[in-house]
């Protein structure tokens, strides 16, 4: 493609954490007026953006997926693991540099928040230094969790922390017992571990499991009581703070 | 006000960072159905919440605006600070119960997200053992920020904090070297402190402040640059993580 006088915009649109109404109104207007929607998918399966978008993908638009090669069936620390995702990912932003250099306006649709753990913010750091760029801010799957649970999760002075449950089992206490209020994210089989450090910790009473939490079909129960250890990878864990409530 | 055969519902409803399409279109759809439309402010100022919700307020809702009796002008701490606040608190729930009550759908208005920091957890503590209540999920203020100076906070494996600025300094720089990644909130006259506290923790060079982020007059820099240590309340510092980026 030969470069356009003017070249595109790339958006990073945030589509929240899965209800299709809690999409902000400025996702439902940037994905009206975009010329591209770009949205990651595992290979085989229906990508979970594209599915809270759909009411406001227009017809005729140019639909771009990008489809991962791989996501947990290497281990994460191996460096071909490292090696086939920074491959994908400079694939998907030629791709996309590709439209932009031709003038178009490219939406990229990410669950919750584009900036807050999402996979946008790989093609945002390889195309933001040649192309303008603006985000559209999203409702975070934990937001999206806490306020369907209707858990008031911190207030005033609280320290709030965010924790992948991939973490050593001393950390985890460690960490946990330290912060007033705690999201633990990636539980999958890491879910035993989790539950003896929120035990350790003496924060398992007040803990509560969730599982796709602003869907119809969402799971929500105290961790104590949760009979068995399964978990799929994007259940979390959310221990509120505001103990000192008045 | 005699009791309704049906009572109402309570809503409490995030109209996100400031931008006012950065509401959700559940927020504005409960702004449209809503009898009554509740919003804190402080005596003699515009409620924030209010004017991010302005374009969807139907004529001829009823709106209850709750007025904050203090808010800096007493210590934190002290008792009066507490029991003020407190039947400030009892008050505003008891006026919104009479609606309830009566059959209306209240929905009470804040700013970013209402289970993350917000005054409406205080009418929520107060009311959902009595009545139904909902929560629409909201953009934070922190994602709002983020998002406009078009920074990834937080990838993989990153560990993620919110600290209050009002934490001593010793405490600060301990919690700032232990995140990935990192909001601080609240700054105000705390600026000065929290300087030192990014600069002993090594994570000053990569700070940054913002104030009204999401608005037309935004200010951001990096912390290192800013001239002074002025700062209102409600300004913020990211420190992004994902230090490892492929």
């Amino acid at each position: 493609m030969s470069a356009a006088t003017h070249p595109g915009k790339l958006l990073g649109v945030g589509v929240g954490p899965g209800d299709p109404e809690l999409m902000t109104l400025k996702a439902a207007r940037a994905l009206a007026e975009a010329d591209v929607i770009a949205h990651f998918a595992k290979a085989g399966n229906a990508s979970h953006s594209r599915k809270i978008a759909a009411a406001h993908v227009r017809a005729g638009v140019i639909e771009l997926p990008l489809l991962y090669p791989v996501t947990t069936e290497l281990p994460k620390c191996s460096t071909g693991y490292r090696d086939t995702l920074g491959g994908f990912y400079d694939e998907a932003a030629a791709k996309i540099a590709a439209h932009l250099e031709a003038g178009c306006v490219v939406a990229v649709i990410c669950e919750g928040d584009p900036m807050f753990y999402g996979s946008y913010m790989h093609l945002h750091a390889r195309l933001a230094p040649r192309f303008q760029t603006e985000i559209v801010a999203g409702v975070t799957g934990m937001s999206g969790c806490w306020s369907a649970a209707g858990m008031p999760i911190a207030q005033g002075d609280d320290v709030f922390t965010v924790l992948p449950a991939t973490l050593p089992e001393e950390e985890l206490v460690r960490r946990l017992a330290d912060a007033s209020a705690a999201v633990v994210m990636k539980l999958g089989r890491h879910l035993p571990k989790l539950r003896r450090a929120l035990a350790a910790s003496g924060r398992l009473p007040r803990a509560l499991y969730v599982e796709r939490g602003t869907m119809a079909d969402a799971k929500m129960i105290p961790l104590g009581a949760k009979p068995d250890d399964d978990a799929p990878y994007f259940a979390m864990v959310l221990v509120p703070g505001w103990e000192e409530r008045p």
